[in-house]
């Protein structure tokens, strides 16, 4: 089943955040869990074209992960980070460094916020906020918006099922 | 023997973030591990009439910490965070949460640059990103100003003491 949800991707001209904002069919519990249980995540997260490991990934307030895309050719995409809090099922707070950038040190405190909506349908917002308005829109440019747009596609199905079994 | 180096705090208008910028009279090493060593940070940060206390100091990528300055009422200022990369000798970036806020989730991300510079002076700039304008506002209208550069002041009188030793 098909939603007719948008992904909506705003990031400010000379402003060092953005934000993606995203509703669900799925209730709030549902959602957040499928955002921070490993075996969800895996089923969901990323371009479609692309395979996804989970390297680590504790899930809980002082917790590491590491994630890693894999495209058909074998090339690896890791990005890991350390989490701040973990506010069970409405808000995410953890640091993001994508290891594909020339030098290290480029890190994004990304806040994710789930809201209870009626009909048991869930909104969420991810803040991104960037060291530098340089990072912020080469982020931007790496045609994020692709990949966010098809995991969330991804996600509704996913979703879908979970309501469905 | 104090030191004529200037704290410099820079935190342009309708920007979420700010800068802390200053020069210390000892090479980079130590400076860089006086900022890390749980030990030598009990003697220098925090404003000079509280005492600190370390609840939690895991100093490495992954780590958490959990600081505590208290007045001499015996009020607690607690603030915790995670750390996401400690390249030593050179940078430090890790979240940030004051604990005194109204309400929790105002983090903020920090970037501590540690630059060797000629005689074994080095220069420390401190990058603190926020999640909002308002937030930042907040933190430097808070009176930060004062306890950091009474902290340095401390710092600058810790570090001669080493180096006499």
């Amino acid at each position: 089943m098909a939603s007719n949800n948008q992904t909506e991707i705003i990031a400010e001209p000379g402003k060092q955040e953005l934000f993606i904002k995203r509703e669900f069919e799925a209730p709030r519990e549902l959602v957040f869990r499928a955002f921070t249980d490993a075996e969800m995540l895996v089923k969901w997260l990323g371009p479609c074209n692309m395979k996804m490991r989970i390297d680590k990934h504790e899930a809980r307030a002082g917790g590491s992960y590491r994630y890693v895309h894999i495209d058909p050719a074998g090339n690896e995409y890791g990005f890991h980070g350390v989490s701040h809090e973990m506010l069970v099922p409405e808000r995410l707070i953890r640091t993001f460094e994508f290891e594909g950038l020339p030098e290290t040190g480029h890190v994004v405190l990304e806040t994710a916020r789930f809201e209870a909506l009626p009909n048991d349908r869930t909104r969420v917002t991810i803040q991104s906020v960037f060291q530098s308005v340089a990072d912020r829109d080469g982020m931007v440019q790496s045609g994020m918006e692709y990949g966010v747009k098809e995991s969330h596609q991804m996600l509704d199905e996913f979703l879908a099922k979970q309501l469905v079994n």
